[in-house]
């Protein structure tokens, strides 16, 4: 059997989505932006694709939803444009961010920091959260913009996204949410939340890799990232990839038409197997599980390095993650526990399980049996776990995770 | 019948194209970032793709080539990012380019000129190209970049990119050839010539749309455009799309494995249909074949509105354009005609036929039967050509073009 729970780095291309692509290879091949019929046959697909996303989302016509190559492109055009329209043509300096956001948000406010740009890198609870009374205090008169991810990548744990919304209204402040982890696997109700920006990224719902979109409230103005032939109204330039578009739409349709039922479903596989592997002694989750993505576990295992327990998990042909694939090739602690306050060690100790609407049971079951006794063969040969075996009624003060 | 004529927009997409690109949706859609086998299950034809890019340009191990989401995202990072690497942060403040370039150089150069950049637009020849000595000529101490399109998407007309190349390296500034219309219709061997960025993109050559790369010469320094996980040896963030990274390598592959004897194919057709649309009175073809992509033709019809010619077209199932489909709804002059020095009138007349190794002989037979007769009839419709009839023996000097 193979199971992939590495469902936060990528998702498998639905067969409906795959199916619904087909045509606009070899036979409506046209540029969408010609004249004839080669290209306007493409428009209907297009517009429903765009339905699509709108109804997901419950976007109002006037905002607008542009198609992007991925979330990458979508948050990095959010801030750097920001800092073209705000900072370099305009009065502010600064950006309030978490340091708990995906790469694609911390390198580029690292970048932008190069350019003179003043970044906050918010601190997380214990939850991985961050508290809105956080955001509120390092606002300031010349933050241009807030950028807070929705859902996160690693441990799952949902921001109070409505709330912070309102303090940047009530303070001016533009808002930009990665929505990535949220789309698709919690309701998103744009009627409910005020964000200026929210980017989200197909792959991430069983639609393809290669294609995201950023929404934009209001239509307003945000310089462009690609400049080019003024496609998509001028916003964003390129030629249209009509299959992708058209596979989005039906991903995220697919994904959100009954997305309380289908999580609940996702979630009761993933509370047995977080169950199942906290009986085993010395094991920490992050985060309570009312405030997470339903498909998502990240679990600490003493005593049991998070390479390692991937390596024993990939011979048992178990997909899994130690943090997000966008810098797993590296070897470092996940960045996201130590945030949270877990030490060092506990912090290389972290697994991501994260599962999909297309995970079953009988691969919880296997991956119940294969993780523990993987855990059992790990400590085995464990310096580290040896050393915190807990004496009789003794407590691994080390262990705990901690608010920093 | 149908008729796609319209190869410069975009391309069909090879069957045997899509064919690869299949178990890379559902079966093996791992993230390659990922350390398990469902990530690394992906890298044997990711590694294969790259290997294809490599040898279809003849490029050196040494140098760099990173997929990027199309040309227009390819070509807006060079820009950017010279000007973040040099100007912003160097003692540069200029760039050269061509009145002709793709939308996406001449808007991203728009962007930069607001953002205090100094950009030169280099005037064409008569026959649309560049010429040597006026690159030299407007080379300065102050020059950052020079970026000339290594062929035309409106005319097809191929610029002398090896000795520009040759001036940009005996004068130390960097080179950067959009060469979106060359890759896959001529030659192009990175051991002959010196750039030192190329943009390509893979629709062009029938890819996918949506999917590009960008050579970057001996691996040099460029600030990445899309800052994020570090994909891609940290020079473009975003999860790898990799049905169509696989798919642009067997694309290129097919595209230039015989290319100069699908070149010589597709140029037998090309010119019949063109010597055939000649024998009408007052037609004027941009360019000479001998430097013109073997796909291209544009043509002015006198009397005859190109968009008029579109539609008639259209209405017998034949796909051309006016010019560029990026810029193709609007209903404005050729602008690249006007470049090339052709009043107002006849730059309203342009009408571009663009073949591909599909098109067939008797797709040519009934393009020029149906070409024909919609000129015809257009003319006798038309009061501007009635006014400009030529008079026996008389000539018609406001259709001629002339070098400005």
């Amino acid at each position: 059997m193979q199971v992939y729970l590495d469902n936060n780095a990528t998702t498998m291309v639905d067969p409906l989505v795959v199916e619904v692509m087909q045509p606009f290879f070899s036979e409506l091949y046209g540029n969408p932006n010609s004249l004839h019929k080669f290209g306007t046959a493409t428009h209907p697909a297009i517009s429903k694709a765009i339905d699509q996303v709108y109804t997901a989302l419950n976007a109002s016509d006037s905002d607008d939803i542009v198609f992007t190559s991925c979330a990458t492109e979508s948050n990095n055009w959010v801030l750097q444009s920001i800092v073209t329209d705000l900072v370099r043509h305009g009065e502010k300096n600064h950006i309030v961010t978490t340091e708990v956001e995906h790469p694609s948000i911390l390198s580029t406010c690292r970048f932008l920091e190069d350019q003179g740009v003043k970044v906050t890198y918010l601190p997380v609870n214990d939850q991985g959260i961050v508290e809105v009374s956080t955001v509120k205090s390092f606002i300031t008169d010349k933050t241009a913009l807030v950028s807070v991810m929705w859902a996160s990548n690693e441990t799952g744990m949902i921001n109070p996204i409505k709330e912070i919304g309102e303090i940047c209204k009530a303070k001016g402040v533009l808002f930009h949410t990665d929505a990535v982890q949220a789309v698709g696997k919690i309701p998103v109700d744009l009627q409910d939340v005020h964000v200026d920006f929210l980017s989200m990224s197909a792959h991430k719902f069983h639609g393809p890799k290669g294609i995201g979109a950023l929404y934009i409230k209001n239509s307003q103005k945000l310089t462009p990232l690609l400049h080019g032939g003024e496609h998509m109204g001028g916003r964003r330039s390129g030629t249209l990839n009509v299959p992708f578009i058209v596979g989005m739409g039906k991903a995220i349709e697919l994904a959100t038409a009954n997305i309380k039922e289908t999580g609940a479903k996702i979630r009761a596989k993933r509370d047995r197997l977080e169950d199942a592997i906290l009986e085993l002694s010395d094991t920490f989750v992050v985060g309570d599980r009312e405030n997470r993505t339903p498909n998502t576990i990240l679990i600490s295992i003493k005593g049991v390095e998070g390479e390692g327990m991937l390596w024993d998990l990939n011979n048992g042909q178990i997909g899994a993650s130690t943090g997000s694939a966008c810098a797993s090739e590296d070897l470092e602690a996940n960045t996201v526990m130590l945030a949270i306050g877990a030490d060092n060690e506990l912090a290389h100790t972290g697994i991501r399980l994260s599962l999909s609407r297309f995970t079953t049971d009988s691969e919880i079951d296997y991956t119940i049996t294969h993780f523990k006794s993987a855990v059992l063969r790990l400590r085995a040969i464990s310096s580290s776990f040896a050393k915190v075996q807990p004496t009789p009624g003794g407590e691994v003060q080390e262990c705990e995770l901690h608010h920093h």
